[in-house]
């Protein structure tokens, strides 16, 4: 078989050593920080005490990392913060001292295994001016190909006018845009069975989508390289429906004068993180190869943790397609 | 090409003369009056003065309706409340008799027109016992075949045990339940575009689905037979995603000791209303004719105005199971 030496789009990962931003700022029951409880182990805790997740040193350790990626045929990962790291809420200029350690964090790494990590940096999104000028910083000094953002930042979705200067800077300086569901929609109605993660995160995805077509921000952009992670959430299985409305009520879905949402589906890209094949054929042959880049989410338990094998397994696909799954494409939507 | 005398399971209509419920109250802003405006056409508006939205007789007058479905070869349809009418938030009392309004309004359709019309009926489902009554007078006063519910009742979800008895009661009744999406979460973040109908609605039918398979429902009451429309919303293609979490989180999913969520794709029912033939046939590779019937949204336009027309013309797909989709699983269903 075939060795693919994959290049994984979607990986997160933390500094093992992080702040006490609480402490430092003086407010913010949200920061997080972690507690080693024993080797290897965490517990990322929020700053009132509230416990979040607990995490291992696969969310830490390049070095284990690159043991687990060699174990999968992973050449290269592109590594990006944890949403919940993201702080859009706090004030801005204290994001973006955090953004600066995190990014700094990450260039280290891309600059220690330059063979085997890139790096994607968090911006303080909440402050247009301090969000271009980090990333000019993140492209210029840190020599970082791209970004990962949420799927709105506070109560702003992304077919904001306010963003326009961050699409414009992202355009100019070829960085890409990794798109990740976070701070999820209707979480309060969803208390049992893990469902903002199952529900709410899909939604989210699809709400990205949507803002960013909609609003007219492909047409504006076009040079913009952005990925939407989780095989694009609930957006590709309801093109019918939302292609429909296009057309019934153009009143109030068309308002920007955009074409139908069907032909932008080779506008953008998605990862292949779907754990199910059929549906994974369906993303296929709605985006094509060229547009579908593998995902894992690693290390978390919802993730793909043997990173595309089902694509590499998958009959009646060729070889050249699968080659762009799990490598060609995710460099093209790099740049590297 | 063969006539299949084509039942619809998702149609809409409210009576052309409603009360004035706040009047009648003395409270309620989100009570809905009719303006009828000019003939055959009518605002929806809240009892506050806002507009909600612009209807045509298609949305009450069974004699328009009977002559749109000749059209379109539907020989049966079965009418529902439409979801903004609900007034689940409203005093039980209040609601339970607009309920037996509506019902009763549509019992005397069903009985004016029994070959054209079946009716599934509203409950006051925020006071399970007054639900329940009203549920076996439906059964055995108006002799209605099912009901319709929201996906969730203000802040309970479809798992909670406060639902018990009205499930209960349905099984036992015989009487077919269906989930409609509504009161959609987020919608204060999504201002523009249709979103709350595109990505809301979608993701409240996948929220109905998930809080009845993880909750047992299914298990519980074996013999309950609910169908949810658009399709089953996300739920399809995030079944990939909400599986693997069963698996890998089982502490958070599987509290209630269910199967596989894969399993129970033959333990429910979902309408056809995808506006897309390639997700069409994901979701009847997935679900199968048995449990897919056809339902158009009627007579609003995001519906499928065209009643299954897709189906018909849809290439590899053999005359039983067009026949199933078009009308038997819909007979099935509606225990007819």
């Amino acid at each position: 078989m075939t060795n693919y030496r994959k290049i994984d789009v979607h990986a997160h990962i933390l500094p093992e050593n992080m702040p006490n931003l609480k402490d430092k700022f003086g407010y913010g029951d949200e920061f997080i920080y972690l507690d080693h409880f024993q080797p290897g182990r965490a517990n990322m805790m929020k700053a009132d005490g509230t416990f979040f997740r607990t995490i291992d040193e696969l969310c830490w350790n390049p070095e284990s990392i690159i043991e687990h990626m060699d174990k999968h045929d992973v050449e290269l990962m592109a590594l990006s913060i944890v949403p919940v790291l993201f702080y859009y809420w706090a004030k801005p200029e204290h994001t973006l001292e955090w953004a600066q350690y995190y990014n700094n964090h990450l260039a280290k790494i891309q600059e220690t295994y330059p063979t085997r990590f890139v790096g994607l940096a968090t911006l303080p999104m909440q402050d247009i001016n301090l969000a271009c000028q980090e990333l000019s910083r993140c492209k210029h000094e840190l020599n970082l190909p791209g970004v990962e953002i949420g799927t709105h930042i506070e109560h702003r979705n992304l077919d904001d006018e306010y963003y326009f200067p961050f699409y414009e800077t992202a355009e100019k300086l070829g960085m890409c845009i990794f798109v990740h569901p976070w701070d999820m929609m209707g979480q309060e109605r969803m208390p049992k069975y893990f469902l903002p993660w199952l529900i709410g995160m899909p939604a989210e995805t699809s709400l990205a989508i949507c803002s960013m077509l909609f609003g007219g921000i492909f047409d504006k952009f076009p040079k913009l390289r952005v990925l939407f992670a989780h095989g694009g959430g609930c957006f590709p299985q309801t093109i019918g429906r939302i292609s429909h409305a296009y057309h019934a009520r153009p009143d109030l879905c068309n308002v920007h004068k955009v074409d139908d949402p069907r032909t932008y589906t080779d506008k953008f890209y998605i990862d292949s993180l779907v754990h199910d094949d059929e549906t994974f054929k369906f993303l296929l042959n709605m985006f094509g190869a060229d547009k579908i880049a593998m995902g894992s989410d690693f290390p978390f338990p919802l993730g793909d943790l043997e990173h595309g094998r089902f694509i590499e397994l998958m009959k009646n696909l060729d070889e050249e397609t699968k080659v762009k799954l799990l490598r060609n494409t995710a460099k093209e939507w790099l740049g590297i």
